[in-house]
């Protein structure tokens, strides 16, 4: 194994495109709910293409989809990729179904080389990533890697009472494959980088060490709602100032952790937000993320110190911890398979923890696994505005096929037909 | 005119008890928006024991109430008193009513008496005080003072897009008094304090000199929304800072200004207002109360100032008056009236300023008027909780009362029937 493979890069972006069209929206981006009509047009797309390149093509109990490129030796551990064609409502058109297409240019990148391996290669498509209609995001593939039960994942629910169950079924995506059936040998997600750091850095390359691991929060800040005309300030209980100084106290705790911590502050509601009453109570989200569990753990004795900095008398503040997610380690091998691939087409890079969560967290629990990001413009995600460049999308793509091909193991060709 | 008169405490209880019914809710509060069916019930109860009295009882084009009783010389200007029936949404059963069944209980208590009066008393019910139904508030006093046409006064809509013409024409309350035809020679109005300062000093009788000027804002921060778990903090545009920012700056424009100064933001709009999504946008409300128009103006020149220094290139914020109330002073005259009635009862007492809007507000504009505050238990109103006691709502009708009488002039009387 000496030349690099390298992809086709219009190919590539024609399928972007054509993509794009499923759930298209005004401003160029795309809302394909999970399991919803768009979902099942570009599902159907997928498989008719991953058929027409000699794909086997299956679908498990949660309606991921495997498109199998088959080895020589079908009873070893397949190599995959993978990542999701669902959206966030006026989402983006690169938000996971780059890290598909991708995988299926892999495919046919390896078709046109006439280039045979050992280990299958298998292109993923996962159920609701996105967690915008059935929460919690990352479903199926947490069902595939065993963090939930089949019976949990099909009984979720979406606004209007349907079930993923109910949902698979309206649109033939219930697959009989079982959960979990695929041994895997190396597992890769592609994924736009969702943040400014490659683009910023001109870098061409993320190679995913880490995920960060995430501590959410829910806080509430009670004092006494009053009329704002006739309540002098030194009588107020004013849950607001409260507040203002946790956002204050939040975003202190992120910088003290920097670069990788990350401490934001995105949702409060104020009680009972009229202009001329002064607020009672406010609700709000904190959340914290780090790839060290260590620091998350400071982060989140940092806050509750901050809380008890509140509870003055006048006001009462109290903080939950809601969920959390621990760190993920990538496979240290799968990122050395990204780094030699890197390396051997020269590309710029960079070596980065991932902030967001992804499929290939939950599939870490059970398979070798690493990630490579492909920078974003401006950093923009989960927005119509949403952007790549299609020398980037071209550039990622070759990395993954010669990280693939490493894995899978390259046949030699044969000396003449036979 | 020697001794004082004392109205019938039971009796103007009784009234207040019998109006909580009109709209009562599950916790004590009414719920009596502006010519809704409760207010009709209210009114046309009002206006039955105002005939029992022996009052004319007249009705403006935008609905006020006026209950006359007559003097010995009608060709004079008259004394008048007054508030309104109309509540909040869960709203407290005192607020307003309590200064209309005070000015009925002064009619009856004089009746009781046999005293005659040179001028005629007047008890008005002024519509939507509230603005709870219909904005702006104190509409219907604002027209009778000549602040607002009367096209513009019955042309207003509710949230159905109901007008208040067509509300005042389903309830049968469109009267045919032309606006401000009444002729004014003294004003006074009682109404609860809504804040807690008569309580907190034990104070009976709030003799309210002045109310507080107004400037009313909105501002909107802009910074970047972003995603919270990709975006370094050093790297954020966050919205949501900067509002924290403004919260402290107004709390502290407000101390600067104590004891009179109130500083509130009250109201507060985060987009998205996502739990990993750094805030882009807050817009939000500020309001600045106090009596003196110099000092409001530099209450704004401050909160300006605060506002250019949110505009740091991350973020950008801008900040626009939306509208002012002007300070009113109350007439000596009538103020030295409530001074007067309060020295010859011996009730303990302050002078203060009003925080909040009244109808005597804008009726100060065309006739003598003065305020006289109530206490309220723990300062709470608009709110079902709001609560007075039954012996302040004795002591503060028999100022009230005894000031209408020194006004109207009390008319000797006869020394023989016939």
């Amino acid at each position: 194994m000496s030349a690099v493979i390298i992809v086709n890069g219009e190919r590539l972006w024609h399928t972007l495109t054509v993509m794009s069209r499923f759930g298209a929206i005004a401003h160029g981006g795309v809302t394909r709910l999970a399991l919803g009509e768009e979902d099942r047009q570009a599902r159907d797309c997928l498989s008719r293409w991953a058929l027409d390149a000699g794909c086997q093509v299956r679908i498990d109990r949660m309606g991921n989809m495997f498109l199998r490129r088959e080895g020589t030796r079908p009873e070893l551990p397949a190599v995959v990729t993978g990542s999701h064609l669902d959206s966030q409502p006026k989402g983006g058109r690169f938000d996971g179904v780059y890290g598909v297409m991708a995988g299926l240019e892999a495919i046919r990148a390896l078709n046109d080389a006439q280039i045979q391996t050992e280990r299958a290669i298998e292109v993923i498509n996962w159920t609701n990533e996105e967690g915008a209609r059935f929460a919690p995001a990352m479903i199926a593939s947490g069902v595939f890697a065993g963090i939930f039960d089949l019976a949990y994942g099909h009984s979720r629910t979406d606004h209007d009472g349907v079930s993923i169950l109910q949902a698979l079924r309206q649109i033939g995506y219930e697959g009989e494959r079982p959960m979990g059936s695929l041994a895997i040998h190396a597992a890769f997600e592609l994924h736009i980088e969702q943040g400014p750091i490659l683009e910023a850095e001109n870098r061409l390359i993320g190679i995913v060490t880490a995920a960060q691991g995430q501590r959410w929060f829910e806080a509430t800040i009670v004092g006494f709602s009053a009329h704002a005309g006739t309540t002098p300030m030194d009588k107020r209980r004013d849950a607001l100032l409260g507040f203002a100084r946790m956002v204050n106290a939040v975003n202190d705790i992120g910088r003290a952790f920097m670069p990788d911590g990350r401490a934001t502050v995105g949702m409060a509601q104020i009680t009972p937000n009229s202009r001329n009453v002064v607020p009672g109570q406010v609700f709000f989200s904190v959340e914290f993320r780090h790839p060290d569990e260590a620091i998350l753990e400071q982060m989140e004795q940092r806050l509750r110190q901050a809380i008890d900095g509140v509870n003055n008398g006048a006001l009462t503040a109290e903080v939950n911890r809601i969920f959390a997610y621990p760190p993920v380690t990538f496979d240290e091998n799968c990122i050395a398979g990204v780094r030699n691939a890197v390396a051997a087409l020269g590309y710029s890079h960079r070596e980065m923890v991932s902030g967001a969560g992804h499929d290939a967290c939950y599939l870490s629990a059970v398979a070798p696994t690493a990630m490579i990001f492909i920078p974003c413009v401006d950093g923009v995600s989960h927005n119509e505005a949403e952007n790549i460049d299609p020398q980037w999308a071209t550039a990622v793509a070759n990395v993954l096929v010669n990280a693939l091909l490493a894995k899978a193991g390259r046949v030699a060709a044969a000396t003449s037909a036979g």
